[in-house]
């Protein structure tokens, strides 16, 4: 099916990957199956022994919308990104992203390994012309709402160029998942009063006051502002992001696990903690990072999505509806845009070598 | 007095920062000086105009143990540090300091302007021998306990020598403030399979195995080990730190408010709360990083402690009693032994230029 934009839904997933394995993921594409009609195909790419069993428990057997695409192999989580890419050929992973390579699916979602999703996305794939270094998005609740954290760890050496990129990347994604028209973009740093920060930070300061229109930049932004309203893009490089992302989860699981133990030291707080269960469930979903599903590595030619590993059936759809959003929304066509207008003004003597995309296909 | 170690408890407190000001720093010595017999003098460092009526009301006037010393300026928390320096010569932070440098004192205590306190301290007192630049270390509650986070944001822009250091500095305050004898060092970092981290964190983590029994390091600590028994000296540097700390801080808050405002959605979650009101009240003291007062500023030649701008009087009585417990640990000649070690095997080439410490006065 064609969309109005003139883009279809071509998902390609990864069906072998995720803690809870492929039942997990062949009922996550039933379910997006019965809900977004308009992707077609979904393909599911992975061992065909596993799976066709599957389809059969869940009806799929022959959906019209459903492609087994056959991958004798699986990465694992305890493989190694680089020389899995050249002793896994055949992994699940690393073709579905081909079929992203050559044209046959738009996007591809993976809950499997990370580091191998995003080497074979970044070395398959390569990056959108004017951008160097793909970037991680994550998107986390905070007070009113959500923000997207990027880079959430693709790239834990950034130069600044590499940060003011993050700052257009974040932007579109904001728009096309979190629906915000001018997402504010903040810049992480620390709070010391002379000169805030580092000399990347600084270096990426001037970058992104220099970008004008193409973002919505409102300035550092401290540790202390990140769960009030006060960004919808928070950006940083990839090492700085994946260790506050982490030690989030972290911190999260600490609170929600001494809150559980005091509840339930004595009868009284135990009764009081039944009265009062609606609140605890709705604190938990309020937290959940599962309504969004996936983070994208954004910045490549293709659209790659990464579900957490732990991701239940509906996490995994609500990848696979993100992916549907970005490709329907042509965001990589409107990055590669953005970018190149960035780089006359932060690297004006630099000449592109990445030849564009294409024209969206019709 | 002096202590079983020839050591006094000699400490100067910063009387006129902090967000609750004069009349909480003073309630706060009131509370050590009845609590810890041991502390004289604890020197008063503020306008004597606004002290001697707040002493009064203490009865504290003429307390053998206490002494006032007048100065006419505060540091506010608008006010830029290198600048204030100059500006504000007579600040109550600055002449404090100034107490430790002169060995009137042997720790300052402030809640005052951390930025100011940083500078202040770095330049009045410089670093210890073998040490290039100090560092902020916060205790962080966790699983089974607390860990120490540095540095928390003194600097910024640290090479590798400088996270050795602080995996000392931080094993040393993890000894006397948390009563470990052989605290496990993490080094933060990041999850990605091939070469960990960044190049910072890989010349670091070749320091850091190098150090033999100097530390007891445990490798490499994830995002997502932060809160769990994993280790009890978190390394990283006062960038990363800073963020991590203050969106911590960021993110109990919002959990906080979350929680509580879902669970006065309706009668039935009220009444249920108010049964186990006992678990919430639990919960915040676990989360308090109260307990412990104080953030020590260490690698300098003097003790700096940095209490929270919103401290409690038990919060700056608790910072007093840590200074009291790094005074009676001679933690300062220690961390200048264990330097000088590290040094011969980090740095072998490169020879000392700062002078030790002189022995401890008997």
């Amino acid at each position: 099916m064609v969309t109005s934009s003139g883009l279809t839904g071509r998902i390609a997933v990864d069906a072998m990957g995720g803690d809870l394995g492929p039942p997990e993921v062949v009922a996550a594409v039933a379910l997006a199956l019965s809900e977004f009609p308009e992707l077609n195909p979904i393909t599911l790419v992975g061992d065909e022994a596993v799976l066709k069993p599957l389809l059969a428990q869940h009806g799929l057997d022959g959906h019209s919308s459903l492609r087994l695409f056959h991958a004798s192999e699986v990465i694992t989580m305890e493989d190694k990104p680089l020389p899995s890419l050249k002793r896994k050929k055949d992994a699940s992973m690393f073709r579905a992203i081909e079929l992203v390579k050559s044209g046959e699916a738009s996007a591809v979602v993976s809950c499997g390994n990370t580091g191998a999703l995003m080497a074979g996305g970044t070395i398959k794939l390569r990056t959108l012309a004017g951008i160097d270094r793909p970037a991680l998005a994550a998107i986390i609740p905070r007070e009113n709402g959500h923000f997207i954290l990027i880079d959430a760890g693709a790239n834990p050496e950034a130069e600044a160029e590499h940060l003011a990129h993050n700052a257009l990347l974040g932007s579109h994604y904001a728009r096309v998942v979190l629906g915000i028209a001018n997402p504010r973009v903040g810049l992480l740093t620390i709070g010391t009063e002379e000169g805030k920060g580092n000399a990347l930070i600084s270096a990426t300061n001037v970058h992104l006051k220099s970008l004008g229109d193409l973002i919505n930049y409102v300035g550092p932004t401290e540790g202390f502002q990140v769960f009030t309203d006060h960004c919808d893009v928070a950006v940083c490089d990839g090492f700085v992001g994946n260790l506050l992302l982490k030690s989030w989860e972290s911190l999260a699981h600490f609170f929600s696990a001494t809150l559980k133990s005091e509840l339930k030291a004595n009868p009284l707080r135990m009764g009081g903690a039944i009265l009062s269960q609606g609140a605890f469930k709705a604190l938990k979903k309020r937290m959940n990072p599962e309504v969004y599903g996936g983070a994208p590595l954004l910045g490549l030619r293709g659209n790659v999505l990464k579900a957490h590993g732990s991701s239940s059936r509906h996490a995994i759809k609500n990848a696979i509806r993100a992916a549907n959003k970005i490709i329907k929304a042509d965001m990589l066509h409107l990055i590669e845009a953005d970018a190149a207008v960035a780089n006359t003004i932060i690297r004006p003597q630099q000449i592109a070598t990445t030849p564009p995309l294409e024209s969206p296909a019709t």
